[in-house]
């Protein structure tokens, strides 16, 4: 059918199980044709077309709440809420969002990006219904890597005490974004090699009965036999066990298997978890074949050979130049392990798991345990690196605060995708993590200008046993430097003067420093002499350089690609102030009290106006050649 | 005994179980008396005098790992391990602290304070100890409360996994702080009343063996029902399936019966689960039933009689203030829910509780999931109530930052705790909060001056329909002041002149205004004239009155009681920037770079320089009058 017609879900109402099936090939050659050019969560969204279409047929949404964990697979969704004529925007700078965004369609009543929070949302929607006494579903789909987060499973234990109606589908694929890891993921395994018991019910019942009557203590024993025998009828028990119906496992590519048990759910009463099996990349080969999660989420790609458009940048990923490193190191150093919540192949640690299978452990989404994990191993005098993204570090703050920064401990982070992350958007960028750390005591939070200065403090905070250290660096490809094949380390808290200049003195580090220096050169030519500083050392900051900046009084424009509430600018406004340059000029650029959206980072950078256009403006706002010619009231 | 002479804990393997009976009197006499004066966390540490001393007795700490999560019940263990003739100074400035500290003893390994890290940390020892081919145990003792906190459950999901040998105590009381609530206390219900099975095993095999033995699909059958049949062997089948080992339960009170599971514990491979019942407050009447939580922690007491020494502050508390007038409201506003992580009783709650029993959640220990399912009620149209202590929404930063303030939703945060807490010490500090919500967008963040202005602001929150507002409040009472009738709406963003003066102008809020006053009098008589502003919106400042003071030119003075980095005063710093008051004079007053130790918060403010004096100082280095008289290079 023409998924460009499609305005609302209604429509699936009279279709027969034949014409989903038509419906739900349709969708999956449109998401392969259409991603191979935008690229995408492809993966996950040819596991979920049947689900999806399943749901949307049996509950009426928006009345019935979908809410869709993490969100990345909410494409079928989207088209069958009327969007399919937007995805050419994909993704892409004021187009369609890769995730539920509520001011794109009524239907999207949560948004998400980060996984795990759906059930406590879903929860909170089923307390005002009960409170209202209003009678939508409320229906969270969750997968089983995002059923691993703490607060997911926090809200089971909440959900299954209060015991109000709601329908959990868990989309069980067995990979979340890497395959996944964890108890749970066994017991997830068990059940769906279990298959369905129900048939054997009358069997069982028969064979009940051929157990002797007896009496005294044995009957005691008897009584439990039966008792015992629930698990047997209930294969789901350890979800029965938090309360929950368990249902399933039910095969989330079939119709029929699907419908029959959406309908047992909705007149189940009390917590329902529907255990659905999908297949993630289901219909596109080279996606249905992945086994490590090279298809989660790709850029465009060639459909018949599965092979992907690369990038012309051959330069090292900043992950793996890092995790290299770390590697490198570690084949001498053998207090060094590493960790990473989930994000083996993001992180590039495929290398390290393989020389060191041992020493790399991925803990699955659990970003609180990763980090107090590795507290735990510094406490034991080992040497963790900790792999984390920027954006998901968040859910650790407070066992950065009160496990490792507290305690001092040695733990090294590598805060990849800092800054602004492009495509994901707004749930992924990387920008709170200098406010969230800086007013931390005892850590110390570096950000190098280039791969070549990336492994010498790789190197560095491997070798610092002064407590907590930690390396961010950005989302793609370094600059392509060469390597020093010596590793170096890099004294704690000192910048490095770029260019020399005298008239005003430009701090800044990291992604920034290429239009810093650019913005200097223009102005050059204007005979203004302008300073560039890599501020490597984001704290602590380079005190005797700082005093000697501000001693010569020279104005200071300090740039991060980060939110400017308490960032690296206000650390250097801190210090003046500190230090009582009272006449000392500081101008601050950076990300502003906003949420950023998705789109292209260089989209993304003019927006909140970190450009190079920008910097000469902020510069010639500060300088004393500029304002000679001007009058100020 | 005499405990006094107690240097570690060697003295114990010497000791029959009857020396072990007295020894347990011994404790629990001192416990009762020190405490009635010093006060402290006398009902988990009356629980868990056999289960300290068995561990004690059966390992060999320090070389085995005894990690207490919480650590509020490690008076016992601070006991046995040399520090009973310390415990005069327990909680008080320099003195012991009331939780696990390194500094103190070799034998406390892992510092705490936050609940439901000592799985994690401990599983960083178990990975260290088996990448260093040693043989200690590593045994976190954890409670049933701590248990539902998501990090915790991470961390099972990790270990269960793995199946490195590691003993993890769990302490079951029925309460944390609060009696426990929860899916997963149901279970641990259900395995207290079932007993032990194990004695149960030959009649059950005597049983299976009457199972006639048949073909065909009945056969598979039969052999389901034996499957099924290990779950009557293996009582704890909920964490036997995260793959634990499960023993228990065990009367935490009983030697023999601890004795015998620690042994068998110690034999087993893998993970185990040791299941100990213990009784919160055992062997002091008054807190032995108390079942709402009021013996957790307690400041003196009269032994005989187990009356509160009251302190002579008869204003009410804040916790109470905000949640009755939140109750108030909630008459009118049938949107109005509140939540609370497994504080009802700190967060004074119960009338709520007792008025609107289906408007009150209590979630456990859980506040990741806390804040989200506020945001879920919130996007339901709901105006919800998360009362948190400000060291505890750390653990909520994420969803804070991801579910609440990006999807802009009207949470009402009632941040209790904010400042420094005293005795509980460096772990509990409330004075992160500005730091680590000022850069976050959209929220609104107040403190008020006095329990009057408190309520105004707890109404003007649930007033509020813009997005998430949050009003924080410090430990303890408030001033006395009265109250008015007539609750009324505080425009956002307005601070309010206390004192006007035209030399300079002190910015502050909360606590520290009455020092600020006090400065500001004192300094009247030396014929300095200094305004007093009450900041009370943090987040957003009043602009407009900025403008003006820094128009005037007039020298400025922010305090805080929270960290300076990132905190208030930069957020004053940011704005002079900003608004390009380049000749602006501002210093800054808060906690520095360094966490803060227990103590009396009046001796914690002189520590950290928070004082009138400080202050006099500060303003007198801000002044022209001082100045003129100065000769500056």
């Amino acid at each position: 059918m023409d998924l460009m017609s499609i305005k609302n879900p209604k429509f699936l109402k009279n279709l027969s199980n034949d014409e989903l099936e038509q419906l739900s090939a349709d969708i999956r050659h449109f998401l392969i044709q259409q991603l191979s050019k935008t690229g995408g969560h492809i993966g996950p969204n040819l596991g979920v077309v049947e689900l999806t279409i399943a749901l949307h047929k049996e509950f009426d949404s928006p009345k019935d709440k979908i809410i869709w964990d993490v969100g990345h697979q909410s494409y079928v969704h989207k088209i069958l809420t009327g969007r399919a004529e937007q995805f050419d925007t994909l993704r892409q700078y004021k187009g369609l969002s890769g995730f539920p965004k509520r001011a794109e369609s009524e239907h999207d009543v949560w948004e998400t990006g980060h996984s795990s929070t759906s059930l406590s949302a879903a929860m909170g929607m089923v307390i005002a219904r009960d409170l209202k006494r209003t009678n939508e579903y409320i229906i969270p789909v969750i997968g089983d890597g995002a059923l691993t987060g703490g607060m997911a499973l926090e809200a089971l234990n909440h959900i299954g005490h209060e015991q109000k109606d709601i329908i959990v589908v868990l989309n069980d694929n067995e990979m979340s974004i890497a395959p996944n890891v964890g108890a749970l993921h066994n017991i997830l395994g068990r059940l769906r090699t279990a298959g369905k018991y129900h048939w054997v019910k009358d069997e069982l019942e028969y064979l009940l009965k051929k157990i002797p009557a007896v009496g005294g203590k044995l009957a005691q024993t008897a009584e439990r036999v039966k008792d015992s025998l629930k698990y047997f009828f209930v294969s789901g028990m350890f979800f029965e066990e938090l309360g929950f119906t368990y249902l399933g496992p039910v095969d989330g590519h079939n119709f029929n298997d699907l419908f029959e048990n959406l309908r047992y759910a909705k007149k189940t009463k009390g917590p329902v978890l529907l255990h659905v099996i999908t297949k993630k990349g289901k219909g596109y080969l080279p996606a249905e074949s992945d086994k490590v999660g090279t298809w989660h989420g790709t850029g465009p790609y060639k459909i018949e050979t599965g092979d992907f458009v690369k990038p012309k940048n051959t330069a090292p990923s900043w992950s793996g130049l890092v995790s290299e490193t770390v590697r490198k190191i570690a084949r001498e150093d053998k207090r060094i392990v590493a960790i990473t919540p989930a994000m083996p192949v993001g992180s590039k640690l495929e290398g390290f798991r393989e020389e060191f299978p041992d020493r790399m452990f991925d803990v699955g989404i659990a970003e609180q345990h990763a980090v107090t994990l590795a507290a735990g191993l510094a406490q034991a005098k080992m040497k963790p690196f900790l792999a984390i993204y920027s954006t998901f570090l968040q859910r650790g703050y407070d066992q950065i605060v009160h496990d490792v920064c507290r305690q001092n401990l040695n733990v090294f982070f590598g805060i990849d995708r800092a800054g602004l992350v492009g495509a994901d958007g707004e749930t992924h960028h990387g920008v709170f993590d200098i406010a969230f750390l800086r007013h931390v005591p005892n850590i110390v939070l570096m950000m190098p200008k280039d791969e070549n200065e990336g492994q010498h403090m790789v190197y560095t905070a491997l070798k610092y046993d002064d407590g907590p250290i930690a390396v961010r660096y950005p989302r793609g490809n370094g600059l392509g430097v060469p390597l020093d094949k010596q590793l170096k380390e890099i004294p704690i808290g000192t910048w490095e003067v770029l260019k020399d200049g005298s008239d005003v003195c430009i701090l800044t580090f990291g992604t920034t420093i290429g239009m810093a220096l650019e913005a200097a050169n223009e102005l050059e030519d204007r005979d203004l002499s302008v300073r560039v500083v890599n501020a490597r050392f984001i704290k602590p900051l380079d005190e005797q350089m700082l005093h000697g900046i501000f001693s010569e009084n020279i104005p200071v424009l300090t740039i991060e690609e980060a939110v400017l509430q308490g960032g690296f600018g206000s650390a250097v406004l801190e210090f003046a102030s500190q230090h009582n340059y009272e006449h000392a000029k500081i101008k601050r650029m950076g990300i502003p009290d906003t949420f950023v959206e998705h789109g292209s980072v260089t989209k993304l950078l003019k927006e909140v106006q970190l450009t190079k256009e920008a910097a000469i403006d902020s510069i010639l706002t500060l300088t004393p050649v500029k304002e000679k010619g001007m009058n100020y009231g």
